[in-house]
């Protein structure tokens, strides 16, 4: 498949190795056509890797990942808009305020989220909110955590969180391990427990840990 | 133990029942001293159950428990501070705000909690959140989720976290499920992950769930 991986940090990064890995053409995108990162990038992940604009990249991929530092997320993605057009983009990204220091805060909280701002900038995509609660390390190698746990996608469209399920499982999530929160609303459930995995990052003394829902 | 307990709603009601169970004398807080809730409470547990005022069932336990709802607690427990002070405060309150209609969002998020308000209205007791992150059966009753699954604890006074500890133990929690997040601002952690915990109770189908930290 043919997937674009908008964003140059250590998720995009983890994001587009694995797909390139798993047999996929990937774009990574960038705000210059010619990022260094980016370049740095195709040059180690070598066939199947190719870099270009935030554009180029959703113009090229048939699905996307969206993987840019939060605060920046609207802006990067609203002249997206047409190369999306019908298509899924995967929303891995938080909104993380970073700008009072350490721990974080969120800088969406209450009757909204990224996820939410994210489809409204592009009202022609489908957006599922994914992988957001789990460490670039664990989202592409779940194994990494030992024993079960879980996973959990929000969206609007069920076709498109299908999609989802299923490049999901390519990275090794179990079908089992998806839950479905509901539409692109529930992404405020997700976005706002990051509050609770930067401590248990503290707790765990690692960010190679997840959760399991206990019934 | 003599025990307050603050509150007289579904999680006042079955700390208390609960704690009369296991023994203890359990005085129910409301702000009127013939509560008729708290009435109805104190004829149905029997011995070691008894009623009165918030600063009364304050004044009354060597600890107590902060079980009304979020948006008034600190006005209700601010006439408390002398009857509190030097005791321990288990505080299961969410600062949920359900006057946008359902879901609720938070009333209190990003760099504060209603732990750390609390805290910083009674200065002088030891306040330890906990419990609430699970529902009211799910507190008392841990064992009616089955397999293993965690608690939170967060609080400054380290030995304050192991008297609630042992509090939580006499409740059926195993000590190897009692995490430990940090000081009272990681509070903010778990009052944030009530706004999962209410997307999760969809997708469950039932209160009755808790997570395990995998890793």
């Amino acid at each position: 498949m043919k997937i674009g991986v908008l964003g140059t940090g250590m998720v995009g990064h983890a994001l587009a190795s694995r797909l390139v890995q798993l047999g996929h053409q990937v774009r990574m995108g960038a705000r210059e056509a010619t990022n260094e990162k980016a370049a740095a990038w195709v040059k180690q992940a070598g066939t199947g890797a190719s870099q270009g604009t935030f554009v180029d990249a959703a113009g090229f991929g048939d699905v996307a990942f969206h993987a840019t530092v939060g605060q920046a997320a609207v802006e990067l993605l609203s002249p997206c808009a047409a190369a999306l057009r019908g298509k899924v983009l995967i929303d891995v990204s938080n909104p993380l305020d970073f700008s009072k220091g350490m721990p974080p805060t969120l800088f969406i909280s209450g009757a909204d989220s990224l996820g939410e701002r994210i489809q409204r900038a592009l009202p022609d995509t489908r957006v599922v909110k994914a992988l957001n609660t789990v460490n670039a390390n664990v989202m592409v190698n779940p194994g990494v955590v030992k024993g079960d746990h879980d996973l959990f996608v929000s969206g609007n469209d069920p076709a498109a969180k299908k999609q989802v399920s299923e490049l999901l499982v390519g990275f090794g999530w179990k079908p089992a391990q998806i839950v479905d929160l509901g539409d692109i609303t529930t992404a405020r459930g997700t976005e706002a427990y990051l509050m609770l995995w930067i401590r248990l990052w503290g707790a765990v003394g690692s960010p190679n840990f997840n959760i399991k829902v206990v019934r």
